[in-house]
């Protein structure tokens, strides 16, 4: 179960043949109500695809009654039309669902630069209208409607008191030839403040899908988008609140990178000892994007040279530290102490797919933890294999 | 030619035997006069080796008679006794040479965190005395030394006026199997005022060597050092010097990027319509150090969407400019206009080694390119094998 786990939502997951394989590629997931709550955070990426303005603009009031999503193609740097068609898209789905547009979000995933199959996405909206329902076959369709290069539809759920809560997701920064984005939905059936449903999923995604980095790359398309029916009657605020929404997206999160393309490893990246939280992300960040150390776990190698050598990228202004104090554990093992040679590296057992890599910085007590994918022969492979 | 082209150098490149292969692996040049003008640019990774460390303090006076260089072992994260090897070695060669350790540049390239084997970099430092020669042989022999996996030596010798400059490097950045650095050595018979050449050298550099990105991580190790005998009696200063050295370093980095470690393309990025230099180099920058662009280019994939993915990512404070407005051409087909579909794709030609991305912002006047490679199978491969 996954987005109709909470009362009051319907979901589907259609073929409307945008892709050249016989997958489901167009899902719904409908908000019944009795509220219509949204709340949303997108990429920051300067150019950013047409449904990821559109929806932007659709969540300001904070209501939203339905979500479609496509994959194959991203209508991202496809100009005025690209906008234009995606606001024929949300009429046709007011339309079905009995809305206004402004009630419809959006959102794409697939080639950047490529206008949408609007007959497809049309007619597939009228199968996907027909075909929403609540339970299992509903919630895998849906969340296998979104998958590009996934090898498998990521789901989670969760009870909060009474309130519940549930999720699909695909993707993990762009990992995919040619295709892009991670796209997150998350329902639940709490009664919710609206600005406080805002901060709480923000605050979600700044712990979760903000601190996993497959390949630093920032989509054009990224969207995570919550809503809440209020069909439980339950009403969750403060830290409830935000707690449920950190465990639902932390669920998907590492389901994300579990399955990142071509990956043989999942790489946590923690770092301890740092003056505060944001020093902390910095320095797990950049050894998070260091492609020598990625290739290094790819090939089992304990390399914590390579390691260090990304620390002491970070400018003091951003983190300050005394490289000569740095300890650095992989696996357990404290191979660097002291910015120096530690433990004996042979006993690094590189063999388990999550690897653990502990940086201490003995400069204060903040921490913070990253995660990434080793950097693989598949990942080049996928990413560099023509497929238009 | 190199190293000894200009007036005033003797240089040599012999086998000490760091290396498990017989390939030359240490190498002198010394710089006999009558000026002993030295400039240094280092890394400015917070974690630098011992030799970094040593040497900053070595050109602190603007004087220096020799560099010693290895290759095998980067002699950083090595600790205090690390930077006593490297003071001992110092000291031995300034025995040989007849001048004193602060005259003395050492220069290391290789693993990270393992001890040098001092005795026979010592023994080595003796052998690499007794060859020093002027001419092709000893300058080739130079060169070599100092290679990691490059496949070949980056030699390169201009004339400014009656002035002679020669060079030699290795690396590009970060590239090779837990072999690191780019080291370049520059020599010059002008005669030139020490903190003038110290800041000539900083131009060079910015304009050269900082723009040339092969996988975005910066080295414990990396070390430019020009000396300047003066023996040829011509003074040379202002932008005359500026561009001598320039012109040489451009040379060398160029040689750096076509032999880049695994790369199928060498990818001139260029930046046009910036408001300022800084902006075109940030954007250029991005967009040489994307996953995505680097594995699309290695497919033969003129995708430009990742392009304009990765210019997005540049912070507006940094580089304003309007996404809409942005053109990108490869190889001369204009592929994306105004942000979105411009030219038929499949008019680029990928075939040619190098590849040209230009990207107008339509902002501004100022502009940059930056060098990268294509990342390819091979990348991954010599980056992930381990090789202890």
């Amino acid at each position: 179960m996954s987005v109709t786990y909470p009362l009051g939502f319907r979901a589907s997951g259609v073929q409307a043949g945008l892709r050249s394989t016989s997958a489901p590629d167009l899902a719904f997931i409908v908000n019944d109500g009795p509220d219509d709550v949204v709340a949303g955070v997108f990429t920051t990426n300067r150019v950013c695809a047409a449904p990821v303005q559109w929806s932007r603009r659709v969540i300001a009031d904070h209501k939203a009654r339905v979500v479609i999503a496509n994959a194959a193609v991203a209508n991202a740097c496809t100009g005025i039309d690209g906008f234009a068609d995606c606001q024929c898209e949300a009429e046709h789905v007011a339309t079905l669902i009995g809305c206004t547009p402004h009630d419809v979000v959006v959102a794409s995933t697939g080639v950047i630069g490529v206008r949408l199959d609007m007959p497809a996405i049309l007619a597939g909206a009228g199968m996907a209208d027909r075909a929403l329902n609540r339970g299992d076959d509903a919630n895998t369709s849906a969340a296998r409607a979104i998958m590009t290069t996934d090898t498998v539809p990521k789901m989670a759920t969760i009870d909060a008191g009474n309130a519940r809560f549930g999720g699909i997701a695909k993707g993990a920064g762009m990992l995919a030839p040619q295709l892009a984005t991670m796209l997150v939905f998350v329902t639940t059936d709490a009664v919710v403040d609206p600005k406080e449903f805002q901060s709480a999923l923000a605050k979600a995604c700044d712990v979760t899908f903000s601190r996993v980095d497959s390949d630093a790359c920032m989509s054009t398309n990224d969207t995570v988008v919550a809503m809440a029916s209020g069909a439980s009657g339950v009403s969750l605020t403060g830290d409830v609140l935000v707690e449920a929404l950190t465990a639902l997206c932390a669920s998907l999160a590492r389901q994300l990178v579990a399955d990142a393309e071509g990956s043989h490893h999942d790489v946590k990246v923690t770092v301890t000892g740092a003056t505060s939280t944001e020093a902390a992300v910095a320095v797990a960040r950049e050894v998070t994007r260091s492609n020598l150390v990625k290739t290094a776990i790819s090939g089992n190698d304990p390399n914590w040279g390579r390691i260090v050598a990304a620390v002491g990228c970070v400018p003091e202004s951003v983190a300050p530290f005394d490289p000569d104090k740095i300890d650095v554990s992989i696996n357990g093992i404290k191979i660097c102490q002291s910015g120096a040679i530690g433990e004996d590296r042979n006993r690094v057992d590189m063999r388990p797919r999550e690897v653990h890599i502990d940086i201490e910085l003995h400069a204060g007590n903040a921490e913070a933890a990253v995660w990434t994918n080793d950097l693989t022969h598949e990942y080049v492979e996928e990413n560099s294999a023509y497929t238009s």
